[in-house]
C-alpha cells in the first residue's frame, strides 16, 4: 500500500526533497507557509495542504525542513495538529536545530504516540535536487529502519546515535568544516608569502592525507580572492557558537579560536554575508596584509 | 639509450622508490651509508656503489632521499662528489629538508653546472612501495618537464614553483594535517560526550565538506584510543615548529596554538613517540578527562 508523507516546509532544500520522495512512490502532501511553494509542486503529483494539520492528518511520516528548531517547536504546539497526527505516525525533522530541541520535540510527541528523528542534511541545495545529501539520523534503531528507505529517496541515512545524536553530527560536521577553513587559509598564505603556485600545491595534495573539499574548493576561493557566497560567515559564526553552547564546560580551544577569529571578521570587516572561505581576509587583516 | 640514475640512500623509502625506477627502464646505481642496504638491490639489477662519487659519475641524474637538509648539504660539501658530478646532471633532492637548505644546495649546484629540483614526498613507505608517491616538485619549468618521466616512476609528480616551493608545500600539508587533527579531536569529544556514535557520524560524513583521511583514519584510532605510530607526535611537532619558523614574521594563529598543544603533549603527557593522533589525549586531558 502506497505510503502517505507530510513535507512541512517546501523552500530551497524542502521542494526538491520533496520532489524525490514522489519520485520514489510515495503519496506527497506539502504545506508551506508561503503557500504557493507548496502548490508549485503540483506537477510531481504533490497535494497542497492549506494547513499543516490538514497536511499530516493522512500521513504515514512527516518531514519538516524549517527554518530551525524554535520554528519546529513553536509548530508542534498548534492543537490542531497534534489532534490531527495520528498515533503511529513517525516525525523526521530535518532541520538544522539544537540537539535538545531534538529532544524536546521527540518528548512533546512521545505523549501523542508520534515517533520522532532528528536527521538534519549536509550537501545543500545542489545535494537536495540530486538526491545526494548526506542524511544525519539521530533515532531509536527501530524508528531508523522504518524511516530508512523513505530518506533514502533523498540521499544517504545513516545512524549516528540516538534523538539528538543527528543534530549533534551536523555540529560536528560544521566544527571540523570551520577549522579546515582556517588551516587552509593559513596554508596558502605561507604558501603566497613563499613564492609557491597555491593552485598547483592543491593539485598534487589531491588525495593525500591534507586534502580535502575544503582545500580544493576554498582555497582556491582565497587564492582568486573571491568570497561571494556560498556559505556566508555569519552562519559559519553562528554554526561555531552553536557548538561552543553545545560543549558547555567542555573545552574545546581550536573551535574557540576560530569563532573568536569568525566573530572578528563580522564586526571588524564587515565579513557576515561575505563566503566562510573570508575568514583569509581576517587572517591577511591580522598580518596588515588585507587590501579590499 | 638508456639513462642513468644514481639513488643517494635507500633506507625505507628509498629503497623501493630505486625499484620503481629501476622496474621504469632506468639503469640504477645505489649508494647507502649502510652498504648491505645498496646490495640488497641487486635482484633488481641495481648496481651498489662504494661511495656517492662512484654512484653519481655516470649520472644524467641524481636522486637523494636523506634524513634531513643537513644532510644534504653535508654530502655535497664532499670534494670527490664535486668532482665526479658531469656538468648537465640533475639533481632531484627527495629528501624533506626546509625550504632554504634547497635553495642553498641549488646554489651549490649551479657553481659546477647540475641542476636542482627539490622533491619532497607524502604517502610513506607504502606509497614508495605502490608507486603512488604524492611529488611536490619545487624546480624550473625546463628542469621539471626534464625529469617528470623519471618522477612519474615513483608516484604522481606536480610543480608547485621555483625552487624551494616543494619543500614549502610539504610544510603546508603538514600544517593541514596536524591542524586536522586538533578539528577531529574536538568533534570526537563533543560527539561522545553527547552520546552520539563517532563511527557513524564519520560515515554519515563520508564524501562530504567534512571528510578527510584524518577524519577518517586518525578519527577512528581516537575513538579507539589506539595511538601506535603511524606518525609520531615528536614528528609532527617539529613539522609546526618548522612551518612557524618558515613563516618568520607572518602571524599563523591555528598553527601556533596546534603547535603549543603538541609541545604539552610531548613535555607533560609523554606523547613523543605515540601517534600525531594522540592530540586527543591532550584534549582529555585539557578537560580532566584523560584516563590511560
Amino acid at each position: 500500500m502506497t505510503q502517505n508523507i507530510a513535507v512541512l516546509g517546501t523552500g530551497l532544500m524542502g521542494a526538491p526533497m520533496a520532489r524525490n520522495i514522489a519520485a520514489g512512490g510515495y503519496q506527497v502532501t506539502a504545506w508551506n507557509r508561503t503557500a504557493a511553494k507548496a502548490r508549485a509542486l503540483a506537477d510531481a503529483g504533490i497535494s497542497a495542504a492549506q494547513t499543516p494539520a490538514e497536511a499530516v492528518e493522512q500521513a504515514d511520516f512527516v518531514i519538516s525542513m524549517l527554518s530551525d528548531g524554535k520554528a519546529l517547536l513553536a509548530l508542534l504546539e498548534e492543537e490542531a495538529l497534534q489532534k490531527a497526527l495520528r498515533p503511529g505516525t513517525l516525525w523526521i525533522d530535518m532541520s538544522s536545530a539544537r540537539p535538545g530541541e531534538a529532544r524536546a520535540a521527540a518528548e512533546r510527541l512521545l505523549g501523542i504516540d508520534v515517533g520522532f528523528i532528528d536527521a538534519p542534511v549536509s550537501g545543500g541545495p545542489g545535494g537536495a535536487e540530486a538526491g545526494t545529501l548526506a542524511i544525519m539520523a539521530g533515532a531509536a534503531p527501530e524508528d531508523f529502519e522504518k524511516a530508512r528507505a523513505l530518506l533514502a529517496t533523498m540521499g544517504r541515512p545513516t545512524r549516528v546515535g540516538p534523538v539528538g545524536a543527528g543534530q549533534l553530527a551536523k555540529l560536528a560536521n560544521q566544527a571540523i568544516v570551520g577549522i579546515a577553513i582556517a588551516a587552509v587559509a593559513e596554508a596558502t598564505l605561507l604558501l603566497e608569502r613563499g613564492g609557491a603556485d597555491p593552485a598547483g600545491v592543491r593539485e598534487a595534495l589531491r588525495g593525500g592525507f591534507a586534502d580535502s573539499t575544503v582545500l580544493q574548493l576554498h582555497g582556491a576561493r582565497m587564492q582568486q580572492r573571491d568570497f561571494t557566497p556560498g556559505g556566508p560567515a555569519r552562519l559559519q559564526l553562528k554554526d561555531m557558537e552553536n557548538v561552543l553552547s553545545e560543549a558547555g564546560e567542555l573545552d574545546l580551544p581550536t573551535v574557540r579560536q576560530t569563532r573568536d577569529r569568525y566573530a572578528r571578521y563580522l564586526s571588524e570587516l564587515d565579513g557576515a554575508e561575505r563566503d566562510h572561505s573570508g575568514l583569509f581576509e581576517e587572517l591577511l587583516d591580522l598580518n596588515g596584509l588585507l587590501t579590499r
